[in-house]
């Protein structure tokens, strides 16, 4: 191992070729019981990403938590299940020991320039370098691999952020620990970086598990060039809490205000 | 052909058991090139349903619209990659001549009883019956097969429906039309019954297509049964139109205002 490279990029590196991969987890990126969400779905991704026969960039990418994956060593298999002129489609499997372990679908794209708009309206936040870094002893080792600057909803049952609320809203600039200029894989992380909404809603912790994922990426790979290693701002609530699931949707935006991706998941909780 | 049966149930009618399924499109549900979107996320979950092995009810669908399904049969594979206590993981492809059309995944599970909140609003909207129905010459056969009845975002270049916007918001009554005691099959359907939302933004028509499409089913049995018949109100926004693709995000409520369902897609566009 080598380290001089950044925890992230240890964390979804993969050896192999040709769609059959192997990869390991990593204490950097530990979450409560096996791995953080967000480096799945970021070494998902990567297994496409280092794929010969892939085209283009991601527009969409879907992952499925079926077991909680091992401390230790797994197998990525990816396949392109359609190539059209300009979009591709995969689908992807985490392994351990033969079981699946995770399953994601994706679709990558060659882009054109178009029209384009943007509807929904960049949070007026003030600059991240304003906002105080989040401490708090007892978290699972992943978050110490981000740096969050919570605007709103960071779940402390007595909140400091003078913005308390019986919503699930959470606000934050965050970026990668120690600072990594932000890619396709970082983004896709990201996308999983929000606390779960009902510790913000409840203010306390309950058993949770993501059951999916699926990320709509909105930016090209010269967008996330520009923003480099500078924070991205994050904004996530949760629509119904019900019968043992509760959604979360979010938005991440660059520093500049572009909408980079946006997310939902669905999440299982007992209460 | 059985002429008593609903169209809806002839669309998805499958032959076949134990994960591998035949199916053939229908008229009713025909839209500009292959069928309704809709149908076939209602079709891919049936033959999940129809399964032997199926556990619990649906909570997350995801769809991906490979390439246009040529009027005719198709056939359906159904496979659960993993079940555990209370969850089952499905993928799921449908085919033709050998080759992927679509293909998806999905979650079942065994809900219990919870903790609950709802934290979006129901809109305030009149009852359906005050609303008129929509009807417009020359769209495609599948929009015949739903009651429309529109408060917002209806496309037309000039609305009557007295509000306009600049925006690409929709909300808007609809049901299936004859009309159908709702199920997860045809709430699956109706998560894709928005007209694209490039069309309400742009008042004007422009070569689209779905590549995913995302549903999160907060409802059960129980609740679908109660809704019967009547009208579901749907309302959809886009957050971003770029380079080629546009996101589109919704909610299926019930008409005393639970929240049925969340969906999300992202669109392909030619502007």
């Amino acid at each position: 191992m080598n380290t001089t490279r950044h925890p992230f990029d240890i964390a979804i590196d993969l050896t192999g070729d040709a769609g059959r991969y192997g990869g390991r987890t990593t204490a950097a990126y530990a979450n409560m019981i096996g791995p953080y969400g967000g480096i799945t779905a970021a070494v998902l991704l990567k297994a496409v990403w280092n794929h010969p026969q892939r085209v283009g960039e991601p527009v969409s990418l879907t992952v499925n938590f079926l077991s909680a994956i091992a401390e230790g060593d797994f197998d990525i298999e990816a396949r392109p299940v359609r190539t059209n002129r300009s979009t591709q489609y995969w689908y992807i499997e985490l392994l351990q020991k033969g079981e699946v372990m995770s399953s994601a679908t994706a679709i990558f794209a060659i882009r054109r320039e178009t029209w384009e708009a943007t509807e929904i309206l960049f949070p007026t936040v003030p600059a991240a370098d304003q906002v105080e870094v989040f401490t708090r002893p007892g978290l699972p080792a992943w978050t110490g691999s981000y740096e969050f600057r919570f605007l709103q909803g960071d779940t402390k049952p007595s909140s400091t952020s003078g913005l308390s609320s019986d919503d699930s809203v959470s606000l934050q600039w965050v970026r990668d620990q120690p600072p990594r200029p932000l890619d396709f894989m970082s983004l896709a992380s990201i996308c999983d970086v929000f606390f779960p909404r009902i510790f913000v809603k409840r203010k306390r912790f309950v058993p949770i598990g993501t059951v999916s994922l699926t990320i709509y990426f909105h930016a090209d790979s010269t967008a996330l060039s520009a923003q480099g290693e500078r924070p991205v701002l994050g904004q996530a609530r949760a629509l119904r809490f019900h019968a043992g699931y509760f959604d979360q949707t979010a938005e991440i935006w660059s520093e500049s205000g572009g909408l980079l991706a946006t997310t939902t998941q669905l999440v299982y909780f007992k209460e």
